[in-house]
């Protein structure tokens, strides 16, 4: 369907006021325009940056935009502050203070607050709870998840299956040296595996990588959890081909790689942050000695992610399947997965190159938006993340001492030509921890008014379930 | 002058509408209340929390209110994200990533950025820049500097003097070991240090620490700087007793401190953040032996801070001063200081109390505002900070073998019983790194509509500019 965008209404109109005549839009564009503007389909496009943070967002930007450039985020014209939420599993009215992508997300995607590892289930009690997903499925509304990781991670889980624990994500995974979900097995009267629960679920779109989730055999069957899926309506996409060619109007699951999809940026040569190296004398006294940090690099494309659909191809493909011949509306989640993932993995370039792939998926959500008025378009972080921009060299560098992080660093040269330093530096083992700063939360012009300058990340789901009248 | 607050106002006016009366402002309160809300003097009260990123305004949440509690400025009505731009000192068209307080602060006072360091004068051409405060005073403004670090520190320094090089803070100063500023000598033409500039300014109010830097003669002179002030037409307070009884017209120079002013609270008896202590074993391998982190500790009343006014009481008494008896209005910049200084030093419970002391000043400044609708509240950081919220213990503490800060670490204790970690790890030697993330601005009523989500940091001058109409 041909719908002009409202921008395009409004230049028509100074137009028309400029020839001293007036133009109502029913008259210039016939009714479905005007239904389209006074009552349109309420939609609501979620979109998380994992990990993304201030930090994030201020390296992503110097390296993609410039010091004095701005994202498509930076132009939202809502935007507020997000405490992020966990509690003690032991003791679930007593507050911890740093989350993981389980627990954020399922404050989101239910409104309550949960311990770490749990996918919609409530702390020690253990119970499920519903998530905005499956209220808008029951109230007609078509639901979406995209994300670049497995689809059964943490992010897309938690608004589609119930679980104790994260990493439960297949049937062989539901019993581990190291962790269990026994409650949850169907031998004991539970839903499954989480990858068991999305095969079996009503969501219309569900697009990601984790295909080696669904090979296995449903537990206690002969047929594999991707069987499941078909039998249960899906349409089964694995290529960047089934996605920019599919047409359908019932539900699909693409699954574009085995485990989480390739980044998009990847440090030069593969490079990611570095343990500075000072020399032996620096060993006898601090002030002793030199040092010598991470050699300056560029970013480079992931020759990895070739074959892998990008971020924006998937979620427009989802808009486009949720939206058309769609009057009730649809809730989508899009994650961009690894900016938290390579965070973790101490990789500056790959958390920038996915904040890039997020940043342009805002983009086309705003224009989709623009275009039908009824979508509230949100973009948040669940939680923030260990890098750090810090001086590419020491701001003590004058006292001719060697002064350099305890941890791991790199240094960026960005294509204006500076050199930028991020830091990791949380732990000293393989992957860094998560931190516990409040996080933004950008919303389009839908949210005017609506939303206060200061909220808990469960009043996400509140600010979502109302726009769609759930 | 008894003025009846708007909260007053708008209770009164409901009574009488309950009483089916009208009643117009003018007719109840006389003429200088209408006038007053029709035509208020134009103030600007800009807060300045030094380093006072995301992660330390958490961290402080956490402890003050707990994690779903509210600071006042939460609950502000204008949230927005501020771009920290630095440039180069030897090429002024290239941006570097992270700040100092001296060039974003400069940014703040003057509108222009420039390089770390220097104090309202441009980056290698070393011309100084109009700052807000002497704009102001030319439009017969009153205008005051409120601080809790020595007033010669960058950020007081940036909006009433011109200096190259930031520790020129008094005539000892201007040339040392480490640095000089040769051209600003008064025997090279130059306004001499930074304390002398201040002793000859027309700031009407500068409140905070110092004294030691207005003790020594002034350059080739045989009088003490402090006696310049005194010439100058200065009031000097010096004590808390000082602060409570002054009453003046003319201008005040409160010198509390011969350093930075004492903070409020401070780690459980004097402790800051410390290094985990691993075992020998783990030296061997990072997967073998056990850490010892640190002591959970709590925070408390800083015993050095005892005579020390208040940020709200020498604030309070500086809105007081300015605004009594002046119908054109005053440009008042308030600053606590050592929430960056506190991180610098890895002490978590120092960088919270003086957020404590900024969010009470908030308080005051948001009441005062309502009473005097003209004065436009804005709260902002000028650059971010290295804390860290992080796991009291590691995310991977489940894998049993020993996950720890490579730099160092608090754990506290936090009133509502939950346990915070913080981490310090930009460096190894005696003070932490800035950091270059974007920085929150928070604004009153008097902001809505003006500004945007995400700004530059010298947009704050022109925002101050505006709303005082220079």
């Amino acid at each position: 369907m041909l719908r002009p965008t409202l921008s395009a209404l409004r230049s028509l109109t100074v137009m028309c006021i400029a020839l001293g005549t007036t133009l109502s839009p029913v008259s210039a564009f016939g009714e479905s325009l005007a239904a389209n503007i006074t009552s349109p389909a309420k939609n609501v496009i979620l979109i998380i940056g994992d990990g993304m943070d201030d930090h994030q967002i201020t390296i992503a930007r110097n390296y993609l935009k410039g010091a004095t450039g701005r994202l498509t985020l930076d132009d939202m014209p809502v935007r507020s502050s997000v405490a992020v939420l966990t509690v003690s599993e032991q003791a679930p009215d007593e507050y911890i203070y740093v989350a993981d992508s389980a627990c954020s997300g399922t404050s989101m995607s239910t409104g309550q607050a949960t311990s770490r590892s749990r996918i919609a289930t409530t702390a020690k009690s253990d119970l499920d709870i519903e998530t905005i997903v499956e209220m808008a499925h029951k109230s007609g509304l078509k639901t979406g998840l995209v994300s670049t990781s497995s689809v059964t991670d943490a992010t897309p889980a938690v608004f589609a299956s119930h679980i104790q624990y994260r990493f439960c994500e297949s049937p062989e995974k539901m019993v581990t040296e190291r962790f269990s979900c026994p409650q949850d097995l169907k031998a004991n009267g539970g839903p499954g595996s989480i990858s068991e629960q999305l095969a079996l679920s009503n969501v219309d779109v569900i697009f990601g990588g984790g295909m080696e989730n669904f090979t296995p055999n449903v537990e206690g069957g002969t047929t594999s959890v991707l069987d499941s899926a078909i039998a249960n309506g899906f349409t089964v996409l694995q290529t960047k081909q089934d996605l920019n060619t599919v047409i359908t109007t019932g539900k699909v699951l693409g699954l574009f790689a085995d485990k989480h999809l390739a980044t998009k940026l990847r440090g030069e040569n593969g490079r990611i942050a570095e343990k500075p190296e000072p020399s032996l004398l620096n060993s006898v006294h601090w002030t002793m000695g030199d040092v010598d940090l991470p050699e300056p690099m560029i970013c480079e494309a992931n020759p990895a992610a070739v074959d892998t659909p990008s971020l924006l191809s998937m979620s427009s493909k989802a808009i486009d399947l949720l939206s058309t011949d769609n009057d009730k509306g649809f809730f989508l989640m899009i994650e961009s997965a690894s900016i938290d993932k390579q965070s973790h993995a101490r990789n500056p370039c790959g958390s920038i190159g996915e904040l890039d792939q997020l940043d342009e998926t805002v983009a086309y959500a705003l224009t989709f938006a623009e275009q039908n008025p009824g979508t509230l378009v949100l973009v948040t972080a669940d939680h923030s993340q260990a890098a750090q921009l810090v001086p590419e060299s020491s701001m003590f560098s004058g006292l001719n001492i060697p002064v350099y992080s305890p941890g791991s660093m790199a240094r960026i040269i960005t294509p204006e030509g500076g050199l930028m330093g991020v830091n990791y530096a949380t732990n000293d083992i393989f992957a860094e921890e998560h931190t516990g700063a409040a996080v933004p939360l950008y919303a389009n012009d839908a949210a005017i008014g609506k939303i206060d300058t200061y909220i808990n990340q469960t009043d996400i789901f509140n600010i979502a379930k109302q726009h769609l009248g759930l």
